[in-house]
């Protein structure tokens, strides 16, 4: 087992890793920029090394800096959290060099998976549903309707070189299809410079799903369910649960067993989510596989008893997993609780807690790094606490989790407390039956 | 269901209970004395009524103040929480006559499990293991070697009149028993002036093992295991946990089989407790019944997923319950946080907080009712806080509460944290093999 990690990250997630290495009876380093002298991981932690500046790219980014405070403390792991470096293949490639264990992915497997058209490509050899598509650009109407006809309508074109939802359309049958073809092409050579398109099967009404699954180094993998993401805001994750409500034991099983094909495609090692869309038919689709922790990690420990991070850090080691999947015993849920006015688009309110009082009790559980009197620098991620709670159903997490943001105490800033209250008592929210595409038409303006 | 529930109590405990009428959508009504004014329970109750000074029989054991304000607010019952007026017969008998629902036993039950020679005579008819001994004094020494010889050795004498291990006397063998007598007889007639003596067996190295137990109003009671509260100071229990390490499934079962018919024995409705002494030969002994939710029953919720308080609401509204019993399915433990100082025989250390901050994270829960710049009025109990862990094996829990305990940081006064932190790291404790005699020999010297 490793005798130091050192922990290249900060805020909630830099504090979680230290956790779990305590209780493992492995000794940890922090490092930190000059923002962040105050932060309880550089408190926690047995050592700690400043290694730059507020600017990112000359401290938690700058692998120069963080390879030279591992060598100085003599630690043999580094855990990278989410965020910063943690799925930068050259930073894992640099450790292994340096004989440092990364605890994340090979270089190869970041590269692979953060290339989507590879990622895709290699999900699809893997047997992994993907979107179905064109390979690359259409050549002509012709092309398009017979593909189209070929994968069922509704289909999507996309401008190639697109963003924004411009020089993007819809099509629901194939008598639409010419002028959509035609008012794409035009809004994309008038936007881009580019008339470029290509065309997608339309995934209707959908939901992201992702896989969590722990890979060992000896070829096992297995996955521990999944967690619904729907609740999203300009691609931003806002609530995160498991198990999802319209995820069934069938589905479930063979998304699991799609992800772990996936896995096992990449030889992965280590904790990874495999991300799906999932449509109102039930089909669900490849997004992207994330190589690292996630965010939203904490609600499948909730409902399997398993600590992911210890998890990571023992197939790290060397560790064997059994091979066995695990699906939930319990139901939970995690708002993530940011320093952002909801009521003002969520613009960031950094500064001073004056008051903060968290709430507790049974099936509450929180993640944070802020206390009385800690003030929230501007530099970073606004994400200030996780609220995570647990239950024995989603009703009685959805109950606990509007009593618990009520008890919920921060003063000095704006937060998204009352963005999640709201939302626990939205009967849509409340129903489960919801898309990707909710928050869209949610109404922000009564917390204002 | 109830309106509204009245809760006849203070500190975690009515904030505990408050935050499970929130999920259940039942109104609350707080009661507080003048000390308690800033107290959490008084801010997040619906309703909050002062019920008179800081001495308790004015306020909290006022029984014409609790029911007045139960009748002015509308409360259409009351949750006494443990302690006060939980284990009153009196009050209950009083709600009953007002047609306000006691959330707890029946005068009747309380006054039977109240006096301990009833309780004893009660649970040895419904078959439940007590200590054997004599009916009453004992009349000759020929009359003691009789019995002791019937029980087998060791067996133990007391004085009546007794207290304080003053005339009491271990006897090991016959050959022993006259001197004993003599002996204890002589002590007992000088330190009471009263030399009766009555003899039972002795319960050799004993654990204290309660096993919870729940019974609804159709006659139907289910155990949830037990928990092991033998780590105590002065009769006072400083550490529970669940399952006990001595604990095998068929002890279990038996336990829990004997606890269910002493409780349908005396028709018990509601949350209660039985407890048992547990010798090294896995014999068990009942010792006494409370008739009440305990102060350590969140172990029991953590590994069960049950909100005991929510049982306690739900049987007392009529709800039937489905009379399976439930087993752990994980590892929990319980260190309550006193406002003492543990280097200097516990003295109790009320005062200002002036810095407060949690542990967090995965496995760990904290019910108090303090926070920063909160005042610990010296009135009442000392406990501040529970803090709860759970986790896979006992092993974990123990490196995760030690880990949770160097996270909590509470300046202003003195607590019992650095006596948990050193009992976390003692061989003898991390063995899970101990008796109730275990703190009689820790050093609390190095805690000054």
């Amino acid at each position: 087992m490793f005798k130091k990690i050192l922990i290249a990250n900060r805020g909630e997630i830099a504090l979680r890793i230290i956790r779990t290495c305590r209780e493992m009876g492995i000794k940890t380093v922090a490092v930190y920029s000059t923002a962040d002298r105050d932060s309880l991981h550089v408190r926690f932690a047995d050592e700690a090394v400043c290694i730059g500046p507020p600017v990112s790219k000359q401290s938690y980014l700058s692998i120069p800096s963080i390879i030279s405070a591992a060598e100085v403390t003599g630690a043999d792991a580094i855990h990278p959290g989410y965020g910063f470096l943690s799925e930068n293949a050259e930073f894992s490639q640099i450790c292994a060099d340096y004989g440092i264990k990364f605890i994340g992915a090979t270089a190869e497997q970041i590269n692979g998976m953060g290339d989507k058209a590879t990622a895709k490509a290699t999900m699809k050899e893997a047997g992994v549903p993907v979107i179905p598509g064109s390979d690359g650009l259409l050549e002509s109407i012709e092309q398009g309707k017979e593909l189209s006809a070929e994968m069922g309508y509704p289909v999507i074109i996309k401008a190639t070189a697109g963003g924004g939802g411009r020089g993007m359309r819809i099509i629901r049958s194939e008598a639409d299809f010419e002028k959509a073809w035609n008012d794409a092409r035009t809004e994309a050579g008038a936007a881009f410079g580019n008339d470029g398109l290509y065309l997608e099967k339309f995934v209707e009404e959908p939901r992201h799903i992702e896989i969590q699954i722990v890979g060992d180094q000896y070829g096992k993998v297995c996955h521990l369910s999944e967690r619904d993401c729907s609740i999203q805001r300009r691609h931003q994750k806002l609530v995160e649960e498991t198990p999802s409500p319209i995820i069934s034991p069938e589905l479930r099983e063979q998304m699991g067993a799609a992800a772990i094909k996936g896995a096992q495609a990449i030889g992965y090692e280590g904790a990874g989510t495999v991300e799906f869309l999932v449509d109102k038919h039930g089909k669900f689709y490849f997004m992207e596989m994330n190589t690292r922790i996630q965010v939203e990690h904490p609600i499948t420990e909730e409902v399997t008893d398993f600590d992911l991070i210890k998890e990571q850090i023992k197939v790290a080691a060397g560790a064997e997993i059994s091979g066995r999947n695990y699906t939930p015993k319990l139901y939970a849920m995690e708002c993530r609780i940011n320093a952002e006015d909801p009521g003002n688009g969520f613009r960031p309110s950094p500064g001073k807690i004056t008051v903060l009082h968290m709430p507790g009790g049974h099936g509450v559980r929180v993640d944070s790094h802020v206390y009385t009197g800690y003030t929230i620098p501007p530099n970073y991620d606004s994400m200030i606490a996780k609220l995570i709670v647990s239950g024995q159903s989603r009703e009685e997490v959805v109950t606990r989790m509007k009593r618990a943001l009520q008890e919920f105490v921060i003063e000095g800033i704006k937060t998204t407390i009352p963005f999640h209250i709201k939302l626990m008592d939205d009967p849509g929210f409340q129903s489960g039956q919801f898309t990707t595409a909710f928050l869209e038409t949610f109404d922000f303006s009564t917390l204002k």
